[in-house]
């Protein structure tokens, strides 16, 4: 690397500590660092996430650094967004996107880059432009040139492979979050491909299934009863059609489901008010109420198929998705316009608790973005019931002061043991090396302070931090 | 102690360090330090606990490590419980027990010790365990019978004996949780001992007579007519009766009430609706929600009998309690399966405040368990009505980082003089000095940074950190 | 000034560190001495206030300590309240107060000083006294004669006229809040008048005249009709008269429009239904729940027309005001009685943002004394739309430790550019620069940790401290 960095312009210096995002107190960074160093190498297990399997079964060269780093963030491109850069700029939602364009866009970014100062997505891009590009110049519209052809260089190369990088980046297991009807083809092939050894999961993602007032919903249970091949005109029907293919992801290595409706609650319906329900959203005609009845009682067999097969049931609720419309229209989907809402799990998860909150076979995590719920309702759940995992910060909160702020939220009534392991949730493949690793930073620097809080020995905090990249992501996600 | 200690068979040593949960800046530890010598060997008050007023009219000694430091303290109990290990197999809801079992449920603590890393819990035990029983050892599979084997030994003495204890504790006054209906005889036969110098005082907590949803409802309302002798087929009566066993209880030294229901709302209603109720509540018939407004309008008259009566009236609202029916099924209620809900004060408090809020003998303590509210509602609350003050943080959240936030939250709205002082709300009576000792510690750190950002001078603060422990629970609760 | 500080008694001194509210760590203190002096001295811009027009067109000396620092000041009479002080000891909503009582009122004051510690208040206050009138004596029982007389004899000087300090303070602009139909006599005044070349500018602030349940509802929209002449008995007509006034504010240079409801909702209402409910307003005949529906289809024309004209509409919402109706009754509104609630944002605002959100000329600024909506609602609202603002910490939290959770909260995901500057917001004139130059020290001390944390360099961190004095509050609110 150290022969193309050289070879770009001059400009200002792209400056990655090796300490950054550890505290900056003399004695504690020592502590932080000690605890940083012993995890860092560790491999990635990343049981949540949204890279394609076909990237990685077709192991085809990435296109070019917009298409990669820009166009598909939506923590990217959402902050040039609030700053009058219009999506289409940034080639969101554009079906032709030329290389001139492609140019353009990363100059955009590039001559924005103050906007990022203080959020994660500079730690992140800056990590990959450091330690995956091994390059050395700060983002800024001088240097966007230099940058986009060294990436593009580097892209072009078999070290950037995806495959490549999937070694490269350690990972144990990445999970990729699938719809039902889905055949996973890309999943079989990688299975079958011997001369690849990592581990790529579906995760089986039935939102769209679960949502009866949704404009698609009848078209998409006519076409669940066709892949099923179950009967999909009952509600009965709908459960067996759902079994089956749970059946189907488990046998493609699934691990759990994922599951994101505006709110968390799951409540079980007689079957009588179950059919009613479901045969009035099959004619059309079900109010918003019903669906959202309807919905939870979906869930809820969500999660008894979980006790039975075994699948980690996890939550990610409360958000309100697409919340401009004329941004929907025009750019379609998850470009950065979902706004999180308040939540409750304490009532609302009740009923499922109730009926499975011991089962040994069932586990559920809770992810949220409203952080009031941690120290309330989500480690006093997790800190007594044997099946509930508390989930890491996630989404707009996989940030470094949210993670401090959640594990001083939920250790003191869960401790450390109850927490999910770091998710990643990311489209972003380039950046899942950086996000881990920040937060192994942040969770050394953590545990440092328990340290020289004297609440632990540093023996103690040695093993947690390993057991926070490890034990804890394979405990939760039964790896 | 010594002898003893030395005696015990090696393995890891336990280190509780003097400086233990103050900051670990140098600047700030000395500051800290300083502050919290000067407040460490005060008396304790303790006016809102959990200890059977019996232990210390009888004066028994303790029978065995796990019945006392295990069994009954659901703080411990319930993260065993989240890692698998079964309620009954540490002697909850069991009506046998033997020593055997007793040994065994220690050791299955001592060997999960890691789980409670980063909780107060941890803290708490091995306070006890230094310096009360003066072991040096740390918890683990390995030294889990010779802790077992130190601790019986020293329960046996006169030392550790209940009164021993709370003199050796410099205890100052001890509140416990009593049922209206309680004759409160283990409070006359303390008050009647002359050879027992405490004050155990006893709190009225007469939740369940205000709950007529509760199946138990009818049947206790008939027992509170037949212990205060008033007729109770009426909402009159009902108040008479409650009027009648204040007066019992205020006689018996009792300085405050307590309540806890699913909200905090405190709501007046006029006579014919609240007889109308009360009379749907005797025949069984009244709904969820006309025994919520019945429930309401109870409340509101502890409210006005409160501002009558003196007695200071402290609510823990928005709790779900029993959240696992099964455990509740099998293991009765306060076993740690209650959790946490969102909570609302200013709306909900509010005829309440307009009633007595400003009536010289009214005082209450809002408590919660749902952060949120402390800068948003409870400070600005306390920051105007001279009758309310905010309750320190509770249950879960009465740990180290949650008081911190707590300081933090509260002060810059209320100042220091509006808080309640530290309640350790306990069932476990050898932890006492260890809360009442942490929340020293923490409170010494917080003016230990007001200190060093040159918010306030030194004298000042060793002036609050004295009025924190002493002034406070003096001023709140009228002793 | 150093010759009237020598004539006062001895006393308890005054320390007003350089350092104050800077972070303690020696690393952090010295970064952020850095970055505040870089901006310590810039101007203040002050986009919303409440301070009358009239002081500075009329030049009067202010009458007596109290009158400026303490009567109308609720942030400094609400813990003296609270602490069993009568408001009418301190002047409030008194007609006549003479100089004994004033005199008597700020002994109180001072007696009482503890109550202060940790709160923002004494901050001001103490930086008041040392900075602005060059007084070295601590407040106390023993010293505020002293105090007073020398504050009172700096009041008569020239030095101390309101146009005097408006220069010394270093104001760029000043922003006053006012009825829609007040004239802005004074501001016009101010605008003609050659020898202030200070900028001060009005703000339309209409709140009553979207609440048809208040009981003078139809009086002020009578009254409306009458200044606007306009015919205001159809909904069509009440627009008409709103859009005629914001014209003439802005004609008498108004930047923004100020709203302040229970809730943040803002919906639209067809024009049948608008004019439906709002004959029933004006006949007296609306209930409170079609009361609410009229109120937020009267903000949202409210936004509509801030699209058109270009007023930056900023929103102060949830507060339960006057929540104690015996302290209205005695001493009318804004005494410290008003009480925050809780909030939601990302629902209520959706129909808003739909219409607008993207709108060219449309800015809005949302703050909030609920903190949960910080990190979950309004960060990730400014991070996507470019007309979203998130306003700094107000009212209750306008604090340090507020403050740096706010910048915790919402860096993460908005940045530093989506906040909208300091805005003090306050009536207690004098306070003005104490308020800016807290806000610029917790924010360096906040950036500080930053670069500390190899987050930031120093010169992008010197850069984003300039920014938020100065570009931040000319780009949010356009000046």
């Amino acid at each position: 690397m150290d022969a193309m960095t050289s070879q770009l312009s001059a400009g200002p210096r792209l400056e990655v500590h090796p300490d950054r995002m550890l505290p900056s107190d003399p004695a504690l960074r020592s502590l932080a660092r000690e605890l940083y160093e012993s995890v860092r190498a560790l491999p990635i297990y990343s049981p949540h996430g949204h890279v394609p399997a076909q990237w990685l079964a077709d192991d085809e060269p990435f296109a070019d650094p917009t298409s990669l780093l820009i166009t598909p963030d939506h923590y990217v491109t959402r902050l040039l967004h609030a700053s009058g850069i219009g999506l289409d700029r940034l080639g969101v939602g554009q079906t032709t996107f030329g290389p001139g364009q492609s140019r353009e866009a990363f100059r955009t970014l590039c001559a924005h880059w103050h906007l990022y100062r203080g959020t994660p997505v500079r730690f992140w891009l800056e990590s990959e432009l450091a330690e995956i590009f091994g390059l050395d110049l700060a983002p800024s519209a001088e240097t966007a040139d230099a940058l986009y052809d060294a990436i593009a260089e580097r892209l072009a190369t078999e070290a950037f492979r995806p495959r490549a990088l999937y070694q490269r980046f350690g990972i144990e297991l990445l999970a990729t979050t699938d719809d039902p009807c889905d055949d996973l083809r890309h999943h079989a092939r990688l299975a079958a491909d011997e001369t690849f050894t990592g581990r790529v999961v579906p995760t089986f993602r039935p939102d769209a299934y679960l949502e009866p007032a949704r404009a698609d919903w009848n078209t998409r249970i006519d076409r669940l009863g066709e892949v099923s091949g179950v009967d999909v005109d009952s509600y009965a029907g709908w459960v067996a059609a759902m079994e089956s293919r749970r059946a189907y992801f488990t046998a493609h290595g699934a691990i759990s489901s994922d599951h994101s409706h505006a709110d968390a609650r799951v409540e079980p319906l007689d079957d009588a008010e179950a059919e009613r329900l479901y045969a009035l959203g099959r004619h059309g005609a079900i109010t918003p109420a019903q669906a959202d009845t309807l919905r939870r009682a979906f869930l809820f067999e969500q999660a008894r198929m979980a006790a039975d097969d075994g699948l980690v049931l996890t939550m990610h609720p409360a958000v309100y998705r697409n919340h401009h419309p004329a941004t929907f229209a025009g750019y379609g989907a998850d470009v950065g316009a979902d706004i999180p809402l308040q939540v409750e799990f304490t009532r609302a998860v009740q009923p499922m608790l109730a009926a499975f909150g011991t089962s040994p076979g069932f586990h559920v995590v809770f992810f949220t973005i409203d952080e009031t719920v941690y120290a309330r309702e989500l480690a006093p759940l997790a800190g007594f019931y044997p099946s509930v995992f508390v989930g890491v910060p996630w989404w707009f909160i996989d940030a470094p002061d949210a993670m401090a702020r959640f594990r001083s939220s939920v250790t003191e009534t869960a401790g450390f043991t109850r927490t999910s392991g770091f998710i990643d949730d990311t489209r972003a493949y380039l950046s899942i090396p950086a996000r881990h690793d920040l937060s192994r930073r942040i969770d050394a620097g953590f545990l440092a302070r328990l340290v020289a809080e004297h609440r632990l020995s540093m023996d103690e905090a040695l093993q947690s931090a390993h057991e926070l990249v490890t034990g804890n992501p394979r405990r939760a996600f039964k790896l």
